[in-house]
């Protein structure tokens, strides 16, 4: 669809091995490469000149929309003054602590620190080393189990690889591996019986994660991780009175509890926190793309007060926490967050994204209702889904092999919007910038509907 | 002896979670901290006024030194023009496939492919994560063990924290974990028979890795990663012959060789690689800091074409490999390396850390000879050690309790150098970036003369 006669072309294929790729069609030139120029908004534009109204900001991040000065220049100003130094031991630099101290300013109760990383994922390493190391100083080494959810997504690492329960990431690298447990995912729309209302199910996947967690032994399960609302596995809300009865379970058996908010956290779902959403208290959040817009890569562990005084402990011990990445808490990343977290502030994103999203999701399951294909419209916040099913009422899902998702998220690029196609399942996947108006959020509304009957004609 | 009194010391100290930290210490202020603020050069300043020479580097990563304009500036375009969209599938921006060429250019001969990241950690954990793929699309299953060496340092994630050999990182974090082992550490001057002559210590190292992968099975060794001279471990080059040795065991028994070049890569050691300089022919390079001189966070796996042939094979039977960070490829971090590479050019930093190298090393040596108290002094390029010893003769060490090295690296931060005591053994690092005059280098010279002499007294 894209050109290939870009410069640039031979290089992408012969030298640049992409995330997520297919590794022989990509290098043999057999698939559509886009390279992104310029963007400003919700639109972003390539190197031939072609915009595109990009529904789901990057890759669910770029949360302020593009092409924003106010963090260019913030950026350009930190890279000009020092670019770098560490921050092992008691060295730093200003931007991160000034930094620490605004995400624990509008960080639920309770939390404390701020550790740096740079991604997801190894904000999620962190996690896993934290938890070991708060039982062992605790005294309480085989309680290191890791319970995760089927369909959560926390990254692409060996062990956060593990974490996440879709297949895709599994397949052919040996994941997950010991000991990370997964239990049900808070699907409503695929549980099994269909007769079961919303609350009860909830109910069930407490019972089962309580069932797992007396199968393995309390005293072996350290901690439950998941994400506020499901995202890469389909852009899922809990089922109503689910995270109250999943944190009674996890109270009872003295088991952490980690909110993977990387795709919640500062304003997705209208509120700044997915867990104040919710109503989730959580020990350990893990933070990253709506920390930077994606500007820098920065991610970050917010760690409760409850945690951080085991650590105090333990370093007392044992001396230094053995932990960092080199760029740790990078100057850029963090000046680069700084400006960010100004910006959702002045714009009054967070009640954008409240507003606008509940318009968004109205409107487009209005648009779409009574369609045979169109199982369900969901979502919270600024973030929908559409999920495609063969017969609405019988609920038949379609043949995988048909990529019927992929097939509507290229009508929807054909017509200019940018959406997703969730990995596992036919779903279309929608998270725009959080700057969303509602005449931008009626363009996606509109080639939505029109993508999705160009896809089934019946 | 730094001042606390900064205002953002109360932040610092309550909010901000360093990595590496003493947590207990920090956060009630009984530690020296310390806030950069500017640099230039070799030099670096903080925000109370006090400038030091950085013979470390920051972290051996600050190749090109403090304050270099042209890539603050290319950062500055970069972030202005756009500064983020992924990499997903065909996606991408000019930046990363710009660098992905001058990086196989630059890199040794069979490589064909990048896969960026954002710390060394999280590119050895692709490396792992290729490694499994590999063999599982070869079809053995079996043949997933990975061996490292003990004074290894390859990151902090589960698994890298794994493949690191060092106690301070796997102490109170279950570290390593399967399948991951250690074997000998090449480190000459502390073999355990000292009337061994340095090639016969390099077969016993090579034969107790076979031996290794003999107990092991050979059947279930699927690669061997190793920096090419230790880093973090003790600043510790091969003893001679050591890498032919240990290849041609990797070769009998089809193992992957992963040379670790986070530091070594692009400079260091006086040549552009270090497998260059030792005569290592890797499957798979990993590479960070010396890509963009931490000026923003950058890593990546360089793939040799006999690896990517397999990735092609299996991504046509499996469809996507399921691995990405939200910011690999980030086009700033890709800019920023750009410009960093060009500058190494430039400035002729690859012959500089040669020569000025050979320099400080056989300067510092000669400036030490004969203290008692100084066991050895080692390095290569622009990488030098001190090891520290009761007694030289008898080689005795120190007990660890008292610490030797970092008050030796303490008198020496007193007297305006930064060195770094390394993490395990009496051993003082020097890592100066590669712009490094020899007057510059005479005065690491002679403050580190100064400051072992200072805590020496005798
Ligand atoms: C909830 C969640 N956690 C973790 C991650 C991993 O983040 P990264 O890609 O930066 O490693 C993601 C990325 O999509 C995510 O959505
Ligand atoms: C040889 C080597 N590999 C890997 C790493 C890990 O890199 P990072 O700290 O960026 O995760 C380091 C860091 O010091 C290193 O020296």
């Amino acid at each position: 669809m894209f050109d290939n006669s870009n410069e640039l072309s031979p290089w992408d294929r012969d030298h640049f091995f992409h995330p997520a790729t297919y590794a022989g069609a990509h290098a043999r030139g057999e698939m559509p490469t886009r390279v992104m120029a310029r963007g400003d908004g919700v639109y972003i534009t390539d190197t031939s000149g072609r915009t595109s109204l990009d529904a789901f900001a990057g890759l669910f991040c770029v949360n302020v929309g593009y092409g924003r000065q106010k963090i260019a220049e913030a950026i350009a100003k930190q890279a000009k003054e020092l670019a770098y130094y560490h921050a092992y031991i008691g060295n730093g630099t200003e931007a991160p602590i000034r930094l620490s101290k605004m995400i624990i300013d509008r960080a639920p109760r309770g939390m404390s620190r701020v550790y740096f990383g740079l991604s997801g994922s190894d904000a999620n390493e962190t996690n896993i080393k934290l938890t070991w190391y708060y039982n062992n100083v605790l005294g309480r080494p085989e309680k290191k189990k890791i319970i995760s959810r089927w369909r959560g997504y926390h990254g692409s690492s060996v062990m956060t690889g593990s974490l996440t329960g879709l297949e895709l990431y599994h397949n052919a690298f040996d994941l997950p591996r010991a000991p990370i447990l997964h239990t049900e995912a808070p699907y409503y729309f695929r549980r099994a019986d269909r007769t079961v209302g919303e609350e009860q199910f909830a109910q069930e996947c407490a019972d089962k994660l309580e069932d797992m967690i007396l199968a393995e032994g309390p005293d072996t399960v350290a901690a439950f991780i998941g994400e506020p609302i499901l995202g890469a596995g389909g852009i899922v809300p809990p089922p109503t009175g689910y995270w109250k009865k999943v944190q009674s379970v996890l109270e009872k058996y003295d088991i952490l509890l980690i909110a993977d908010e990387v795709i919640t956290g500062f304003g997705r779902l209208g509120t700044m926190f997915g867990s104040e959403h919710y109503g989730i208290r959580p020990d350990l959040i893990t933070i990253s793309k709506g920390l930077t817009s994606a500007y820098a890569p920065l991610s970050g562990v917010i760690v409760s007060d409850k945690i951080w005084q085991v650590l105090v402990q333990g370093s007392d011990q044992l001396g230094m926490i053995g932990h960092g990445w080199t760029c740790s808490a990078h100057p850029i990343c963090a000046a680069a967050g700084i400006a960010n977290l100004e910006l959702i502030d002045e714009m009054g994103l967070i009640a954008n994204a409240r507003d606008t999203g509940a318009y968004l999701r109205a409107a487009l399951t209005e648009v779409l209702a009574g369609r045979r294909n169109v199982g369900e419209v969901r979502g919270d916040g600024l973030m929908a889904a559409v999920e495609f099913v063969e017969d609405k009422d019988d609920r038949a899902f379609f043949d995988p092999t048909k990529k019927v998702g992929q097939q509507v998220a290229a009508a929807l690029l054909e017509r200019g919007v940018i959406g997703r196609a969730l990995p596992q399942g036919d779903i279309l996947g929608l998270a725009p910038p959080l700057c969303l108006t509602r005449g931008e959020a009626d363009i996606i509304i509109e080639n939505t509907a029109s993508a999705v009957d160009s896809v089934f004609v019946n």
